[in-house]
């Protein structure tokens, strides 16, 4: 096998390029892990340490503010989709987007900023397109929080070059509706929990999401059955019926509040929390964060989807997300990232963290 | 392997005895028609003939009227139910309710009735417990429809020895919704099919079924929901939903008939048939069928479920479900029939079909 060697002297297009070129699809990050640890072991201004197959590196230059820059290495599953194919705009490919040309970004200022204006803490992680408990960057939330500390973090996930900030939080709940069971050519003998669920659709139907506005940025909730499933057999009525509904909630309720909302919602049914994760706020009002936005143009939106952001804003540091790509092309076969919006994202970032023009 | 041999001299209770400890699960019926068969050709005044593992057996009296009596040979799955057992009120066992007590009593009958009032064309025929297109009866109504001829027919499933008369139909229907797919973290850029789905129950739930009175038999429609289902992902906006509706209507509609009526229920939506029967009108206007009906107590109940009486109803022969046993018992394991509901049913279609007491 031959291992790539990553070459951090090429330009930062060039750069994205060679790592889509390194497959590494999720729970496979060892050869782009260990090739991105090589590369940045060689830059005498960092201090480099590994974990699993997520690599940190930090300066510790004793600036008054410490921000984070953090980027997943691994894909979603290949898909016919390299090796990375280049044209007179954009670069294509498995990861292109999603997200390598901001680890491509990041891993570019961390060699070259050898004195940056604030220290930085680089951090390149695996196992972002899977499960929670995989997840490098919340491994190290639970192992090693204090490599973490900092007072503001960017997550430099695809979102066209412009701010995203916060993100709304997610839960599931299962909504229950029981019958009696009956054969079917007698059916008042029993009682169908399929019909029932008719009143929980009605529910969803006349649910008005709300549209908070924190920050100055207008977030928009969701209310949405996501499953439904019911039946026996042909000639049975149902005795059970199960309803998996998806809140999308903005940051301004936690968890705990947003399942009381559910408790209200669906008031009188049987109900269970299959999943969630909690919001993040913008945090625009945090001075670093502030500072960042006006640096990058002065314009934010807010992020709907959750991301990584909110495992930093657990930790209590604001964090947005940042990076080139369109973030609508993410797990798409066909994703790209324009070279011009890759150049443009890591010109901004120099400039903020003062390095000189390239 | 030791054959059993079927002895037509014993009592009926023993004859349900003996032919319950025949195992007969569908598709397995060559050891029960072989005995059946043998038996019956042992009988000068019959003319014997076998389709597979089905049993036909006629008089040839040249009398004005021919009648069926019918029943099945095969019963659902072991289900650690063998070998017979006997209280002193009832017989337990696989299939001693559905339906060898009726098998025995027409067996009985067939043996010992030499010069019935009416000619009778016994039958007695393989796989009714498994899909239609198996079934002994549809195949030789397909092969050998005049082997069927008669003025009226009585298939001997369990119907606690009163008559119960025509059967109600069935059809089953998808309703499909649809929708626009969506990250359930942006819902409103899509169309939830699931939501759609609201309607369908709405008028399910709205729905009233139909009690109409036929030949001064009270039925009772049902319209349910039986099976749902829908959902793609817990994080994104499904685009399909489907839900499969059973109507079981009464005897006064066709199936088209039933089919269109879905139609008006379900205006607007989506929607296929996947799976009909037709229902069979009671028929107690015919002549033979009034006087079956007075010669047995004068009693007689509407059929909700749908059995085999419909394929007859198909034919134009008016056909009654009468035979011993509780219907409601009939794929239990604990299934039995009463002693005394099998001689009953003996004697009285002895009586009716003018032989002598026993």
């Amino acid at each position: 096998m031959v291992r790539m060697a990553l070459d951090l002297d090429v330009d930062v297009v060039q750069l994205t390029e060679d790592l889509v070129n390194i497959e590494s699809v999720s729970g496979a990050e060892q050869e782009v892990a260990d090739a991105v640890e090589a590369a940045l072991r060689a830059c005498a201004h960092l201090e480099v340490q590994r974990f699993g197959h997520t690599v940190v590196a930090r300066t510790h230059l004793g600036r008054d503010e410490r921000v984070v820059l953090a980027g997943h290495l691994d894909t979603v599953p290949l898909n016919a989709n390299l090796p990375a194919r280049r044209d007179g705009t954009a670069l294509h490919g498995l990861g292109a987007c999603d997200m390598k040309g901001g680890v491509a970004v990041a891993l570019k200022l961390a060699a070259t900023l050898t004195e940056p204006n604030r220290d930085v803490t680089y951090l390149f992680y695996e196992c972002e397109e899977v499960e929670a408990e995989r997840n490098g960057l919340q491994k190290l939330a639970t192992s090693d929080p204090d490599l973490l500390e900092a007072d503001f973090a960017i997550l430099m996930e695809p979102s066209d070059g412009v701010v995203e900030a916060g993100c709304q939080g997610t839960l599931r709940v299962d909504v229950h509706t029981r019958g009696v069971r009956a054969h079917s050519a007698r059916s008042w003998t029993g009682v169908n929990a399929i019909h029932g669920a008719g009143e929980v659709l009605g529910r969803l139907n006349a649910y008005e999401p709300r549209r908070p506005v924190i920050d100055g940025l207008e977030y928009r909730e969701g209310l949405n059955a996501v499953f439904i499933s019911g039946g026996v057999a042909g000639n049975v009525l149902p005795d059970a019926c199960t309803v998996s509904v998806n809140y999308r909630f903005a940051p301004d309720r936690s968890v705990e509040e947003a399942y009381a909302h559910m408790r209200e919602v669906f008031d009188g049914f049987e109900m269970e929390l299959s999943d969630s994760a909690p919001a993040a706020m913008p945090g625009l009002g945090v001075p670093a964060a502030a500072a960042f936005v006006e640096a990058v143009g002065g314009k934010a939106n807010p992020k709907f989807g959750w991301t990584d952001v909110a495992r930093f804003s657990g930790l209590g540091i604001p964090a947005v997300n940042f990076g080139p790509g369109d973030p609508h092309l993410a797990h798409r076969q066909d994703e790209f990232v324009p070279l011009e919006q890759v150049t443009t994202c890591e010109r901004q970032l120099r400039a903020w963290l003062g390095g000189a023009e390239a």
